[in-house]
């Protein structure tokens, strides 16, 4: 490959001219601005290459020596890395929970590094500051609806915070879950509070043998990151099998008393607002309730399901929400924004002073800077982009597409129900639902003796993960594959597609499609075939 | 204003079709394409409006009920973000560590979105996944140079981590310590380790009154937040007054061994390459053998400072960094890569598996996806922008870069130094220096008695502040302030400018007419003007 100059003069046009209207750079930018899902259907080239192929292209772990031609550059993108990528894009890649975008996002990007804002502090963000505030007060309002004064009072106060903006629903988690803790373990008479003494010193000071984080096993793995994090642990991440996948108040109710009452303190009840694997949403209204009589903080983790909040059809499965402490929504999920958004919102405008942090030169006292709550510091302006899809989709365009999501997964479940090679393992809440390949032959299985049960759901386990691989891999679509727990198969845990109805492009007809594909691809599966015929072949 | 069609027919055309190439948007993209430098002069319109002014345009905190056409939102944006954006690619904005970028990536950013990958697991992000990991190795490479057999090794094992990619240096730093801390207090016979028992039960195990972090107290304000964060606390973060601004080793080891002798044990020592205010850098190698001799993790934060590396002749500067258990590095400072591109750096590839962690449906044993060894989970693929800069520039290429911007340091150095009216106040080691206006009349104030020196240093205080932030007002350039204790005015604290002199486009003539600016504020300053006259007319 043709090496460029290395000189200062070469430097600064890299820094001050755009590239030749010929170059590829340029012609990347022109595709993708005429037609993005032509350019990605013409350059995300799936070929049926291992992880191990691609990763020879990613192979030196030497800096390069030398400059290369932009153009060059750009030649080896398309073709290393663009075409061995994933076309979130496409309406059949409903496995996950990325999806297409509005088109205008793709100016906004570009905008934004235009701009190469900081958020952590006005000097490097000015507008950004007041912007990304007016943001999270609207996230606020969708919650909690509060009224005039109370935004008029808090938006933009120095003092206060309605949320913290940041990298996505992790974060975020553990943005409300820090604030909780220093808020449950603050200053007391003598003793400085949990942010200055440390966790151990406030457990002493508190006489707590331990402080706990509880939620369904349905809650995301970032909560466990969380409590680790956190120096909480692990072992005190409570979490309570449920296999209706909800949160059952009763059980944590009792389950929170009897934690309490051997010497520690719950910290947080974590409520749900569509699980990541199924869509369930937790009955939050009454784990509010179990929350304020074992007096604890209430985090409803909405990273998915919070856009519902804009649908007036829909907004009542979240019923409930408007009495947590905090709550995290991610944009790029069911906002259709860009990776990268992530939202924790606070009820109290005055707790996320629990982690507030100042230094000598930014975030000075009574500085307006954001970095002062943030988990993060350095941030970029991607509030820009939920902002402008807040104005242009609006409340209304959100409730279509979120509509519509959801109706679409109810159809879907419907065309599995009737199909007798299919089974749905769980019923839409939102917009995500499992199911599985299930012959026929196989229709009364949870009648059958428990063994047999047991013994066939082993061997459909095997035949769901190899259909679920073979259909990645011819990729035509994708849907991906988890583990769950059943009520009727007594509990056991089984493996399901799991697909997530967010992409407004997919219709009905790519749906039937990716049944078609997947009862194609199990009638050359050994398994399948063995089961069809004769279900109960193979059992000891 | 119009308000758009609420319809699933529009909505898709906003998912589906590009803007009229008469359109806003389109006008902006091919503005930002043609010449960004005069995209931002003409629309970023610093008028001296003050922060209430620019929050009276986002004020309201209800989600817009109606969509909005693309088009009318973009002129809104021009109007009310833009014009009150930063201007961080001047090359008189030389007051943070935010500078101008390379041009492609403009490009890359809306690649990126349009890819829209998410790196927390491959079925979401395929190849970026090996080229992130990729991006890791060169990175590690540049600190550690290992040999090829290693990286063979490790560079795409699935049980190893070279690093860990995130939004930025706050997020690295606590990465690095959160490792360092699980790793310290591990699984141990019976007891399970921190990660799942908790700190406080870490702590009783162990026989640790408490586990602390030190650094000079130049140390970024990210490691106060880290050790609260952690639940290590805040007073548990040694900081060592440094009037050198660089830690002493000797002081090191004393307060090291003190702290350890009352009962408690040292986490870490953190090594700053490139200190934020004043772009010092500790002796990195003499504080790897106290670490040692306190046996204690060494972590080193070059956010800042790493890039260094890439220059033959200045990486000596951080000799002893390859000593280090973990590096902090952003990729957003002194690389050239927008906003959002942190990395910690791990010597040893094991110890990421202290705070590894699975879930059924991503990050399965055994597999690649990067997200079972970061703190954030949902990531975008920012590491291309790391991977296209290094390739784009080379290693020869950021060479040229630090070693303009270091070298236009010491030039700057030597203009305040021979000036009258200014005094240096730090010399700068890398691209960062501090001065600040001190009239020809004060030029023996360190000779004064102290008690003047006080009066005196007071007063000029307010006068930095004060210009400072006038010319901040007036628009045409930006430096920063702090404040910083000065060892030959008896270890006070002092309020002065600071500069960052990263932006390839700044020249001499800037740094001059930036001096002659501040001079000129300086003279309509009541202040300077008694000061120059009689300094000691107001002393008491």
């Amino acid at each position: 490959m043709a090496k460029a100059e290395v000189s200062l003069e070469h430097l600064f046009r890299v820094f001050t001219k755009p590239e030749h209207s010929d170059s590829t750079l340029a012609k990347i930018e022109r595709h993708l601005s005429d037609n993005i899902s032509d350019f990605l259907s013409q350059h995300v080239v799936t070929k049926k290459t291992s992880l191990e192929e691609i990763e020879k292209d990613f192979s030196s772990a030497s800096v390069p020596d030398s400059p290369e031609f932009v153009s060059e550059h750009a030649e080896s993108l398309l073709n290393k890395l663009v075409a061995h990528s994933v076309n979130t894009y496409s309406p059949t890649f409903i496995g996950h929970m990325t999806s297409a975008l509005p088109y205008f996002h793709l100016t906004l990007a570009k905008l934004l590094v235009g701009l190469n804002q900081n958020l952590v502090k006005i000097e490097t963000s000015k507008a950004f500051t007041p912007l990304e505030r007016q943001t999270l007060g609207m996230m606020h309002n969708l919650i909690y609806q509060q009224d005039d004064k109370f935004y008029e009072d808090y938006l933009h106060s120095a003092d206060h915070a309605l949320g913290s903006f940041c990298s996505g629903g992790t974060v975020a988690n553990i943005t409300a879950l820090w604030i909780a803790r220093n808020q449950l373990l603050g200053a007391d008479g003598k003793f400085p509070g949990v942010a200055k003494a440390g966790l151990a010193a406030a457990y002493r000071h508190y006489g707590y043998e331990n402080i706990g984080v509880m939620s369904s096993n349905r809650g995301h793995y970032s909560l466990s990151k969380t409590v680790d994090v956190l120096g909480i642990g692990r072992d005190n991440m409570l979490t309570v099998q449920s296999p209706t996948q909800k949160l059952d108040p009763q059980q944590a109710l009792k389950l929170g008393k009897a934690y309490q009452e051997s010497g520690n303190k719950l910290l947080a009840i974590i409520g749900i607002a569509g699980t990541t694997e199924t869509g369930h949403v937790d009955p939050l209204d009454e784990l509010a309730d179990v929350a304020k009589e074992l007096n604890c903080w209430f985090h409803v983790d909405a990273a998915w399901g919070g856009a519902t909040l804009f649908s007036e059809r829909y907004r009542s499965k979240l019923a409930g929400i408007e009495r947590a402490d905090s709550v995290s929504i991610d944009a790029h999920k069911q906002m259709y924004v860009p990776m990268g958004a992530g939202m924790a919102l606070f009820k109290d405008p005055k707790h996320s002073n629990a982690v507030r942090h100042h230094a000598q030169y930014v975030l000075r006292e009574g500085s307006k800077d954001l970095g002062a709550t943030t988990l993060e510091g350095s941030r970029n302006g991607m509030a820009m982009m939920v902002y402008s899809s807040l104005h242009i989709l609006g409340r209304r365009g959100y409730e279509l597409l979120i509509n519509k999501s959801i109706e679409l997964a109810f159809e879907f479940a419907e065309m599995i129900n009737v199909h007798p090679e299919f089974e749905l393992t769980t019923q839409p809440t939102l917009s995500l639902l499992t199911y599985r390949l299930r012959p026929f032959s196989l229709s009364q299985l949870a009648g059958m003796p428990a063994s047999d049960i047991t013994n066939i759901n082993n061997r459909l386990n095997s035949l769901t993960v190899s259909v679920q691989k073979q259909q990645r891999e011819a990729g035509k679509s994708f849907v991906s594959r988890t583990r769950i727990e059943i009520e009727k198969y007594n509990g056991e845990a089984i493996t399901v597609f799991r697909v997530v109805l967010a992409n407004p492009l997919t219709t009905k007809e790519h749906l039937s499609d990716i049944l078609q594909e997947q009862l194609t691809i199990a009638n050359n599966n050994r398994i399948w075939n063995e089961l069809s015929v004769n279900p109960t072949s193979k059992i000891a």
